[in-house]
């Protein structure tokens, strides 16, 4: 049944905000085959978006007791569920992608405005605000869910003996540039980050550019 | 890097809590190669249980404001999170698997005790809690959540043409049984659930065994 059909049906039970619900969960649907660059901890294929939400509302709960100060846990759970929505029409940017990042934020911007706004006006607006509050990184809630979204791609790639990394052809001090915000928010997942980028770059699993030492 | 190697410097870096937080993060990537029955809207493929979780968790907070009276939205999208973590070892049992059905409490009651206790004992009890409570069925929140659990499959089998139900011989009238409790806790869904199904029997994608009008 196309999903439109269904949204229909929605309508004629419920009216306009069940259709608009039931076409959101439907669209939705699209992120579980928005492919990120990261592999699965065993290695067998690459992750997709839709379960990367979830494994990083699982590390929000999982890593609450670490928080900073003033951090929100259930908004951080909310704002991870759904901060890579855009990614139905943006796609995913890579995050050592520097010319796809130019234009990232107005190809977001776009996909916010069409997917948000199938809900009705009061839930799309909730999600924006989810959404921009995690993109400003200004709140402790923001710092502590983008730390999150960090360091999960982070044990996966070395899980997976750098795959990912290698393909990209990704140097230590990159990893480490893009990482450091962990430290804001979680620091000692930043300390087990960098013992991680360490002992990656050790293993040729990442491009060792660390200064030698003296 | 083996999983082992990473929460052993999780350890090392942070003692027995940080290093159970990271090995339950890394054991539970495995979710995502758990295969459900249902295939994605567009039919592409079969879901995984991870990604059909954080689908859930997306309907909780879209559908709060059909909730029943006294349901707790937050903790309905905790349980949902977890409830399906026992399929790392349990499998996925299909709900129209009778036989399957009969050691499935005895499995997953083995799963949960394996998986939850990577993590510290005061979140392990807590993840326990949830799904218990899940499980059990007697609060609104977890007839919310199981509500929700039922009803996004069903979105999935009409979205794709019933492509599972015909693989699995599923009949109008199973598939009205197994989603019957979405009407406990979200009546207009049952209703949409209803027609959907009628729909779905008069198109040829789930047997048609309803009774003939006199």
């Amino acid at each position: 049944m196309d999903p439109r059909r269904i949204t229909a049906l929605a309508d004629e039970t419920g009216g306009e905000e069940l259709a608009g619900r039931i076409e959101f969960l439907l669209e939705i649907d699209k992120l579980k085959s928005v492919l990120r660059r990261s592999l699965l901890v065993d290695g067998s294929r690459y992750e997709n978006t839709a379960e990367h939400s979830w494994h990083l509302a699982m590390a929000t709960m999982v890593l609450a007791p670490y928080a900073p100060e003033g951090a929100d846990i259930t908004r951080a759970m909310e704002i991870l569920l759904v901060h890579d929505l855009v990614e139905i029409d943006a796609g995913d940017t890579y995050i050592y992608d520097e010319a796809g990042r130019a234009d990232k934020e107005a190809r977001e911007r776009a996909a916010a405005d069409r997917i948000f706004n199938l809900l009705p006006a009061d839930q799309a607006r909730r999600i924006d605000e989810l959404w921009q509050e995690y993109e400003a990184r200004q709140t402790p809630t923001a710092r502590f869910a983008y730390a999150i979204d960090r360091l999960q791609p982070l044990l996966l790639n070395a899980g997976s003996n750098g795959t990912s990394w290698r393909e990209h052809g990704i140097r230590h001090s990159q990893a480490a540039g893009v990482n450091r915000p962990i430290g804001d928010a979680l620091p000692l997942a930043w300390e087990l980050a960098r013992t991680l980028l360490d002992h990656c770059a050790d293993e040729g699993h990442l491009a060792d550019d660390r200064p030698v030492e003296a």
